[in-house]
This record gives C-alpha cells, structure tokens and sequence, in this order.
C-alpha cells in the first residue's frame, strides 16, 4: 500500500548485520502465519476483493525480486518470468498482469514451488544486503519498503483467510485460542482536546508510507473523543433498536448498501438460538459485550454515530489526540489471546484523561476521505503507485489492529477502505463537538 | 440538493409582493425552459442518473405541496394523493417513492396533467404567500428553499435534456443558436494566493444551503491557481498525447472507468471526417479551441492535471481565491449565444492578477471530497435529507456555469457529483504548489 | 415474426383494388390501437423486451419503405435516410440499427412525423400497389408479408402498452370496458386424439409464415388432451398449495427464474386486502374464476402442468387436435368485453368431444422446442432474417388470444417466446398420455 | 446427469463378487484421474459451470452415502453430518445446499479428508454389497446408476481441470503425452440413409439412464450423414472465410454470445506467431488439420453448418445412423495418444458405407432440443431429480468423446450441454436433406 520517506527504524545503525535480523524476522513471520494452513487453504480466493495466501506469499516476494534484485544484482535472471505478470499486484508500470479477481485459479506454482521461490529470492537477498545494507540510502529505503510492504500484506493474509473461513459452512477455525477471561468494559468517556493549529503527519527518521508525508499544518476546532472504542454489546444495541432498517441513520450510499445486501448486522454475527455469536480466527464464539466491535464497513460506523448522536472523528482529530492525549501504553492483543480480548484490568484504574485501545486493538474509521496531503509527491518510477492512485473513494482508518504488526502501530500510519467494505479489522470511536 | 439556513436575499424587505414577484419569476423560467421540448422530449430517460423533464416539473410542484402547503394550508387536500409517491425523489421521511431509474415509464400523468398540477400548486401558493410572507421566518425559509431548490433543477433539465438528446444518433439541437465570435484565448496565467488562515462558507444574511454553511477557518498553504479554467484546445493536446491511453495519469478508479466505458475523448466529443465536433444544446458544432472544456469526469479533470505537472486545486482554495483574487466582473455565458463561449474580449487585457470565468462558465471540480463542515447540522425533519446524506463518494465543484441560476453564483456555493459522472457541465482550473 | 410463402387469401382474386382494401384495413387497424394513446405513452420502453408504440407504429412502416418501395419504385428515395438504422429492428442484411433496449430514448422523430411517415409511405404504396398488385407473385407476397408483419406488431403493442401501464403504480386502463358478465365455466374434460402418422403444418393456398412449412408428416401416439385452457380458478389452487414455493413441480431453470425475480403468482396478479386483482388492459380487476388463466411463462405452466399430474402437449399434438377434433366455432374475445371473457353459454352444452377456445382466447404454451420442420428454407435475402435465426431456445405458443388479429387465427400458426417470458397472452391446456 | 432404468450389464451374472470388481474398478478410474494433481488443483473452480475436483471426489462419494448406505445399513449414521449439505449437487428433495459457484471456498474439508471419505464409504459399501447385490433388484439398479454417475464425473473431472489450466497464463498439461503420429485424413463423404418409422432409445437389459427411454417410434424422411467429423482443418478455413465476423450463419443468441465474448475461434484456440495452437490436456500444441474439432459451442457447430450449406443431424437421425449405418469398430483414442487423434489408417480403406469416429472421438451436436421421450416418467424420490429437470433450452449430444468411459459409448446416450457452453469436448457432424 505505499512508498517509503526517511530512514528505516529497525535499521537503527544501518549495519548488514540488522537488515539481516530484520529482513529475516519479517520474512519468518509470514511463514508463520501460514503455517496453520493446508495447500488447499492457501489456493482459494473467496471474493475478488481478497487473495489467495499463497499469491500473497509470492507477491511479497515477487516485491523484493522485481524492485530490488533487478536493480542491485549485476547479472539479474528472475527465478521465473512469468511471474512477473503472475504476481504482480498493480504496478502499470513493471507492465502486464494477471486479473486480481482470477488469482485463484493458478493452480500453479504450487505451495511448495512458492515456497521454493521465497527461499530463492531470500537467499539472493542475503547477498546483496551483504554488499550494499548501510551504504546506499536509496537500497536501505527500498529495503525498509519491502519489508513493511511484506508486513501489510501479513495482516491482508488474517483478514482474507478469515473471509474465506467463514465463507465454509463448517466455520472452521484458523487457529483455535483459549477463551479470553471476560471482564467488565471501562465506561465510556468524553476527553475533550483542545484545538488550534497543529502538526498532522509523519515525523522523526523512522520509516513511514509516502501517504504519510509531509508533516504539515492542521487548524482544528476544540472536540471531545470517546476515551474507548465502541464495544460489541454497545453495537448490539443498535441492532436491537432497529439500527438496520431506519434509514434517517444512514448515509444514502450505506443505506443502498445495506439493502442490497440484506445487512441485518456486522460481518461475521449470526443469530443463533436466539444469541449473537461472532466468527473469528478461533471459530464461533459468543459475543463478548465488553470486546470492541469489528468489521463495520464505514456506513455501518457513521450510522452508528449518528444513532448515538455522535460523529466519526477526522483523522486529523484521530492523530492529534493519538500524538497528545495521553495515550495507554501499548498492549497489544495477541493471536493467542484470541482475536479480541476486554479491555485490560489495568485500564479500569486508568485516568479519565487517557485513550484506551488507541492503538493494536481495531481500526478505526474516521470521517476523513483518503486524499494526498498538501505537498504530496508521490516517489518516481513503479514505487510511486504504491498509495496515490488509491486517493478517490476511500475512507482513512487510524490505530491498527491486533493483526496488524506491532511495528507499523504510529499515530500518523493512514490506512484505508472503500465505505462498503466490511472485512477488513474495523471498528468505531465516537467523537463530537463541545456543547458550548 | 439542499437545505437552507439564513434569510432570503431576494426577498429582501420580506414583504407578500416581493415573494410574489420571485416565485413567479422562478416558476416562469422553468416552464420556459421546458418550452422547446415536446410531450415525448420530456417524457424519456436516458439513464438513471437522469430523470424525465416532466418529472423535474412535478419533482419542483411537489416540494412546494409537500413542505408548504401540508403545513401551512389549514385544509390541507392534496391535488393527487398518488404524487405523494411518483414525485418524492429521496425523502424517506416522505415515505415511499417511485424507483429513480424507473421514472421514464410514468407516462401518467401526462404532461398537460403535470401542466395544470404546477397551475393549480401556484394558485395555492399563492393563497399562502400573501398570507404568510414576510411575518414569519421558517415560511420565509422554506419558500427560498423550495425556489432554490427548483432553480437547482433547472440545471439539471438542462443536462438531462441534453443527455437524452445525445443518446439520439440524430443529435438533435434544443435550442439553435447563433454560432459564437471566435476570439483568441487569454494566455494562461499563474496567480499566485497566499495562505493562512481564511474564512471559508456562507457568510451575511442571504440564501445559503446548509452545506455551506457553518463558516470556518481553515488553514491553507500558499498556492497558485490558474487565472481562467482549461480550454478545449488545451484538452485536445491531452487526448491527442495519449492521455486515454496512459495509466500513469490516472486515478485507479479513473483509469477502470475509462477502459470500463471506452472512453476515448471527453463525452459528447466526435471525431468525425478527421476532425473533433462537440454536441451542444445547440446541436453538433466543431470544438472551439479557446471555449473552456466541458463534460469532464473528476477523473479526466485529475488526469489532465497530472499530465500538465499540475493538480486540483481543494475546495477552500477556489473559495479562498474567489473571494479574494480580484474576480473579473460577472459575464455569464447565456443560453443565446450557445452552450459556451470564447473569452470575451476585455478580458485581454485584464489585470494579470485577475481571475477569470470564475462563476457562471464552467463548474470547476476540486479535489475536495464532499463532507459535511466543521459544526454542520442539517435542519430537523425532512429537508435534513436535502444535503447530508449524499456525503460519501462524491467530489465538489465550484464556480456554477452557463446554465446555473445567476442567483446561484456565489463563491461559497457547493456542488457535488460522483467522480465518474460526465453528464454535468463540469471543467477544471489548475492549480499548484508554488516553487520555493 | 417470420417470411411468407404461398399466395395470400385475402387478395384471393389478385386485383388491385382487393389489395387497397386490405393494405387499408391493416393499416387502419394499427392507427385504431395507438388511438387511446398519448405521445408520452407511445414514447416509453418499460423493459429491453417491449418497444414503445412510436416505434411499432415506424417499424412496421419502415418494413413496407425498405422491402417494398425500395424494390418496386422506380426513382426510390427515402423519407429520411436515418429511419433506415432508427427503425431496423434485427436485419443484419439491412445495415446497422438503433440498440433495441435504448428505442425509448429516440423522442425524435416525434409521434406526429411519425404519422406523416405513415401517410406518406402509404401514399406511396398506394401507387405501388396500383401498378404491380395481382400482376407479379412477389410483389403479392411481400405484400402479404409487409400486412401480416403489421398485424403482429397490432399483438405486440398491445402487451407493451399492457406491460407499460402496469409499471406505473397508478396502474391506468388503456381502455375502459364493460365488466364482463360471470358465468360458470364448463367442466374440465379429457378428450383422446388417436395417434398415428399425421399432417403437421401450414397446407393451402392462403398466406403463411415460413416457419409453418413445409407441411410434412409426424408420427404421434395416442393422447388426450384437455377440452378447454386451464382457469384463473384453477390456477389460484395451484397459488394457494404452495405452487410457488415448492421446486418438486419446478424445472431446474424456472426455479431459478422463481427465485431470483421473486414470483409468487402469475404477472400482473396483485394480492390486495386478502384478495387477487389482475391487472387487465381495462385497468384492475377482481380475479374471474372462470376465465383462462393468462401470463404464464412457459415455467409456470409447466410446473402447473406437473403439479395437475399432468403435461405440456407437443405442438404436433396440439395441431392435430385441433384440424380433427371438432373445434367449437370460433367466438373470439374481443376487446369491448374486457381481456378474458368467461366461456360463452353456449358451450356449456356442447358435445363433449368439442374442444373449447382453441383459438383467439389466450396462447397455449407447447412442451416443443421451437425448431425448423424438416426441409425448413428460409427465402433468400433479408426476409429470411424473419423467423429462422430465432430458432434457439424458445418454446411454441398455439392458438392465438383476444388480441390476435382475426386472420392469424389458424391451427398451424407458430408463435414462440423464451421460456421465461410473461408479458404475453400466454395461458395453457393440459395434456396427458391415456392410461395404458 | 440421470436415473437408471433395467438391469445393469456390468453385473451380468448380479453376483456380488461381480459387483465388488465392478465396483472397484469404477472407484479406481476416479481416483486414477485425480492422481497427477495436486492438491491446489483439486481445490480450485475455474467458472460457475466448473466443480474443483476435491468436490467431485467427495460428490460421487456423496451420491452412494446418501442414496445406498443411507437405505441399505441398518444402523447408518453419517460420515459427517455436514457433507450431507457440502456435496449436495442438485437433490432438492434431499434437503439444503451449498451454493455451486461457490465450491472453490471449500477448503476443508481438505483432499486428504476427502480421500479418507471415499475409503470409508468404500469399505461400508463392500459390505452392503456383500450383502444385497443379485438378490434385491432396486439395490442393483441403484448400484448401477452410483457407478454410472461416477463415470460421468469422471468425464467432468477432465473437463473442469481442462478449463482451469487453460486460465493459468502457464497453460499447464494435465498429463504430457507423446505427439500423435499425423495422418492424411479421410476425405468427407456423404451417406444416405432411408427415414421410415423407427425405433429410438434404449433397448435390452444393459444399463440405461432414464432419459434414454422408452423406446418409441419416430418418422423419419431420407437423410446424408457425414461419414466422419468435422476437422480442425476445414473448421480453421471457417475461420478464415470470416466465419466469426459474419452473423448471416448465425442464430441470433449465438451472436450475441460471439459478440458479447469476443469469440473469435474455438475455446482453447490461440493464435501465436502466426499459427494456430490447441490447448490440450497434454499442453499446447499445433493445431492437427486432420484431427476431429472439439470445443464447440452449439452457435459454433451450427454457424458452421449453414457456413457449409448443411445442418445439423436431429438425434433421432443421429441415433438411426449410429444403430443402422454400418458404424466402423470402436477404437477410441486414449489418453495415452493424446486428446485428439489423426483418424486411425485402417479407416481410410474403409467402405465407403461406414460411419468413423461415431463413438468415443468428440461428443457430436445434434439440432434436438433436450426433451422427454414420449411416456417419459422419472423415477419416484430424489433420483427422479437426475434428468428430467434439466430438459429446458439445452440440446443433446451423441456420441462420447475419448474422455467418456468406454462402457457409456452407445448409440442412445444423450448428453445434454446449453447451446453457448464451449468446455466440453464437443464437435460437429453434417447433416443434409437429399437433393431429389
């Protein structure tokens, strides 16, 4: 999703030995998150919206063999040419490719011959960080964009295997956790933040998108931001106070959305038995009041706030709290602990002034269309389509999830959806203006 | 496509005469401008973005039926209770309404029905207005709104007309015009603005929808705006570089929608005998070169500014720069002279710090998604539906054109459509980071 | 619907003045049907399958300029060189044409050139006729062919004004008529055909469409089959045990066609305050036990026919029966006593071998295929256009129905529709194989 | 594809030990045309039209759980409860099912638990076997359908694997096999052959599927029958003459297909560097002038026909040829040989009476449209949903192709395909009318 500025972080001295660690450790975790997977698991594509693991393995590493072997090994000979057309994502530039909505008909490569080509192309890696890591800004540049690219692309593999879970009646199970211990949920409060003109964006040398750049100047106007996301057992309020079929909530689109697609409820509730359960990575399980709501599309979010006689935060509002609001200290969800889990003991006791689950939890929408910052310049050559031909139609979402890697969680990290969609980590924090 | 907020300016005195004099006259140029078309003319639909004349003469009565009468008439009977439903256009809290893509087969009522329906409303109002204008606000209100709304669809009777006549391979003219005085074009100029923090909205006591409204600050970065929109002969050099044919230009969104369509050329161009005609409402004319461009997408719009190493400029700039950059006096195109015209002669020799064509010519597209103000709340009950729901996916447009209500050109106005409709007389005026 | 061969019955003397007459009553006849009507309502397409009257009224014209006048006139020059494409309806020899589903949005040429092209036209053909009636055996032919082409088209813009007006939830009558009086229908009876090698297809002198030749010879087994169409009353039964609900009655496809387009009861059949309506070209009408069931698509009386234990009869079965099996004398509905009439009184006694209704009530869906017959030719030129390439996916109608012109009403007369279709007179009769 | 009727052949003597080699001879093919695939291929759909491989692996299993063990064990319980839903092709009286486009999102179960289910039911079977088989007729009737639809998805299996290498940009062989040596081919002759009252359908005690009965009689006139199939090389001069660009051949729905697919050869043709290749099971190769054409459309095998002044046979002539005209000995291509084989030398001396290649070459269209017999009667249950449901707007084939089990090859077998589907392996022989 987008193209690198600054210095990578995790390459702090820029030495070959830390790109080596970094390069490996990333590498590694996609491995990893594959691993619960059979052949089958990682050939089906459920809609045309999401890929197929196994192109994601490839992809990822088609990244690193077309923008950087290509460049920096003297005599470069691809593993195989067609996967140049294979697995390339977007890229007009780098020329042909396959139609994303048939990824899951290539049969072949197979799981095993990917995996041949990741190791492949590592290896070859390994060379060239050797000779060139810390020398070569614009190689350490690229190497910092792969890997977060590869990353991005780890959390697509969570959302898109577990659509394609659910789309199983058997609603299997990717991996099964232990039940998270329930907990009552933090009140919900209003943190008012003062306006005024403030700096909106990435800062500092470590690695951030190109969509995150340059770091400029916001005037906002006073708010109030809800200390905590909006919990499932709020959620199902609204869905028992007829949230689905009132249209005076709804922007006009979401509403024909809506109908068009029989939406009774968020992605992945059913009504079984007369209670609410919840599809997740560890399989069905029973609405937890206190979790925070996931996968709203942006429609199901702006109706919500506006049902609560509320609104969605801009994510200029999002970012300036985020940098200033005194924020919990990070504490992460784990697929261990299951896909959600109730707010942490800890933040029961916490300051009325600090923001919960700001950050690794769910994302969340804000009211802002995704749109270049003011000085945009998106990088030259293939690099530059990473994320700005993407700014028309989409919504931006602030915070990261639980499946989102620990590294990309920042205050200024701008992801983004079009409104309809639904399967992507997403939940709601409401924000509203001061009474006077 | 809106409600209002504020007083009417053109009833300024308020007084029963006034509102006589104005409702008459906008009742009056409606009926005017369906005068050249036929019972079958206003009869079609061409596509479902459009919708028939006739329902556009009923649409307009039925407002004034269903927001005036209902509630100000002590004996309320409506003039057919079925219209309740034929001609509610998207008010849910109307209650149902006739599908919009299925307007075309309404062929009762006839026209000469929708003709009396519109008498027999007028009378009535008329009853209402000496009674009540002037001595109380929310009826004053209201009456500006219901005119203004009905002036908002004067222009679309001239698009959709235009449309349907289009989709007839005999492209018959609407009105024939007198071919305009070719001129040479003014040279395009850059104007330089600076920024800070400006006010941006509806500002005094005149008519306004409440999407302009409430005023804000915004802080804008320096920036240079063209001095008069993009000319025909400026977009044939695009079309003829490629532009069609470059993804590289494109929005993704854009670059589907071209290969989607086929697009080739702005719509309602020809190449015809080795030469471009363009269709008008005065039937098929050969292009103007020095005559701004029309009938772009957002997406032609922001192609054509990258491929210039330009871009769009947002919708606070236009505001900011029309308010202040010394706008050249008012010349509006007129439907007598054809759909648009060269630049008029005096401005050669205007001010090279002039803005010209800003109101009246062309809309110009920014590159501001359509989004509710800072503190924006639409009006309770049905007219809250008038703006705020259609805020999703949709791009403003600034500026007004040749068929735009000359009450309606103010720089605060707003206009909206979604990025890949054409059928709107919609232009572009670049815009640019200034070099350091 | 199809071209002509043998010579035409009702020029059966040749003479000039016998063709006139019968140019002039068919003509007429068109006229007569489009009279209710106003342009708005002759302008509008409510669906790709129906075509606005305007354009009847120009097809069937057209079809008399292209295959007549421009044969037979000397110094032929069209009345506009653009009808040529504007009203082809599917005659790939003939050049392009105007997209059949955008006939609605040609408002130009309006009704009243449209009936200046009718006049003119058959000023035209008057001379023709003069010069070459009864003197030339092709000239006589395509004659025939131009009038019955016309007379279908009187079928055609009677269910697509019925199918138009229908979409307009005011629902309005084309035209007002008496309700018909109620009657008893006669009792349902088995009437068995003997089997055997038997006569199929059009025989004689008069005219014919090729698609009912040549006469050849089929084998058919013994069969019975019903003395009259099945009843609104009968068919209601099927409605309330779940007919629709129940896909054991259903093929595969009609199923589909069920669900996906929501059937619940034939076309134009509304439940209303716990009764049935159906909407009938005199407006909305309480359900007529008695009367045949019409606007079956081939699905529905299929599945009718299964849930009955019953079947389709062939067209072979069909044809046969009625040239042997002692058709009552015809008594066609006609449009002054309402769509559907219940059966005449006199039928009640009639001999029990009688059949009933056979022709000019309501189409009577075959279980056959439509295919040509055996050594099936199709005339050279484009007229061999009008019936063969249609031969794919299409069952065959019998007997004709109230708005059949009387002179098609013949036993070897094939009509043909998708199996899906509705918007025709389409009823049905039960067929089944004798026990043992 | 049907229900069974008679005895089956294979199990001549109906002892169960016949029955067990028949049994697992069946099982054994399927499995064997699974073998060169992995899992990944066994996992994907290519199309709507399309089943992954694993599906049919597991719906042929399915068919004996449901309809055998499920009646003739005492004590039955499920493998597992879900298959029931998951493998469920068509069977509405078998209660819910999952939706077929979306077969491809099943990955579990996986391939191996798949392979495990059908060595379960495999075992029960045995003993149900064992136990029933030559002493109950309804047991040995079932068991002869079970292994019949086996075979038939064994035909299916190659068709879908076809089609979903062919969408691999790789065109990937399913197995390679060594060229066929090329041959001269036998030049084109035409037999006649005498019409009369004949018998059609199945006949004897062998197995049959249901809609191969009743034996009936048909009337049939003096009819030419190519004596082989059409090649690949005069159906490459079709489309060289423009036989795709010109709709004078075509039906009008296969035009349309032609135009709204851009089809401008046959499935699986390509046009590389100047020649023509064939995507085959064993990869792409030159196209074989000499070779049967395959992967026709029923609009490509007919526009072919008139294109050559002919037609299509009905499958009455078809099936009166097959039984009657002297029919060469039955040497099928293999999968050894290829796909497609030059016609084998002995041929070429043949007598100039003999029909080449009627059975086991390509499956051969008929003009028929897909009908009930006369006194055609499903059985009663679930079964009778095999065939008769699915006898609307499709057309038989006859024949076989080398991917049918040699055992269905007889001369009254109906195939059944809609007329635009091309990825079967359907070709076409003429038919003519004698010149008298």
């Amino acid at each position: 999703m987008n193209a690198t500025s600054g210095r990578m972080d995790m390459l702090a001295d820029g030495s070959p030995a830390q790109a080596h660690d970094r390069y490996q450790q990333v590498r590694a975790a996609t491995t990893w998150l594959a691993a619960p997977l059979s052949a089958e698991d990682c050939q089906a594509q459920s809609m045309p919206d999401a890929s197929p693991v196994k192109w994601h393995l490839a992809h990822s590493t088609w990244f690193f063999e077309t923008f950087m072997l290509e460049r920096y090994e003297p005599e470069f000979v691809p593993f195989d040419t067609s996967f140049r057309i294979l697995f390339n994502s977007y890229y007009n530039s780098v020329g042909e490719r396959h139609p994303r909505p048939q990824r899951g008909v290539l049969t072949r490569p197979s799981l095993d011959q990917v995996r041949a080509y990741r190791a492949h192309v590592d290896e070859r890696m390994r060379a060239v960080i050797d000779r060139m890591a810390g020398r070569d800004a614009a190689f350490d540049n690229l190497l910092a964009l792969g890997l977060n690219h590869e990353q991005q692309h780890q959390e697509l593999i969570l959302m898109d295997v577990k659509h394609l879970l659910w789309c199983n009646p058997l609603r299997p199970a990717y991996r099964r956790a232990a039940a998270p211990a329930s907990k009552a949920a933090v009140d919900m409060r209003w943190i008012r933040v003062e306006g005024g003109v403030v700096d909106i964006g990435h800062a500092g040398q470590a690695f951030g998108f190109d969509n995150e750049s340059p770091r400029h100047k916001v005037l906002l106007r006073p708010f109030e931001l809800a200390n905590r996301p909006v919990t499932q057992g709020e959620f199902r309020a609204f869905v028992e106070d007829g949230g689905y079929e009132r249209p005076e909530f709804w922007l006009s689109l979401g509403w024909e959305a809506a109908c068009d697609n029989g939406w009774k409820a968020p992605l992945y509730w059913e009504h079984l038995d007369g209670d609410w359960q919840v599809f997740t990575l560890g399989g069905r399980v029973p609405l937890v009041d206190e979790a925070p709501v996931c996968h709203l599309s942006y429609f199901e979010a702006d109706a919500f706030a506006r049902w609560s006689g509320a609104r969605l935060p801009t994510e200029a509002e999002w970012e300036h709290a985020a940098q200033s609001g005194k924020p919990a200290p990070l504490e992460p969800n784990t697929l261990e602990t299951g896909e959600f889990a109730p707010l942490p003991a800890r933040a029961q006791a916490a300051d009325p002034g600090t923001f919960l689950q700001l950050l690794g939890d769910v994302w969340e929408w804000t009211s802002s269309s995704y749109a270049p910052y003011p000085g945009f310049a998106p990088p030259a050559g293939a690099v530059g389509e990473y994320n700005g031909k993407f700014m028309c139609n989409q919504y931006v979402l602030r915070g990261g999830c639980f499946a989102t890697p620990a590294s990309h969680l920042r205050p200024s990290y701008r992801n983004f959806f079009p409104p309809g969609t639904q399967w992507q980590f997403a939940g709601v924090r409401l924000a509203r203006d001061p009474a006077h």
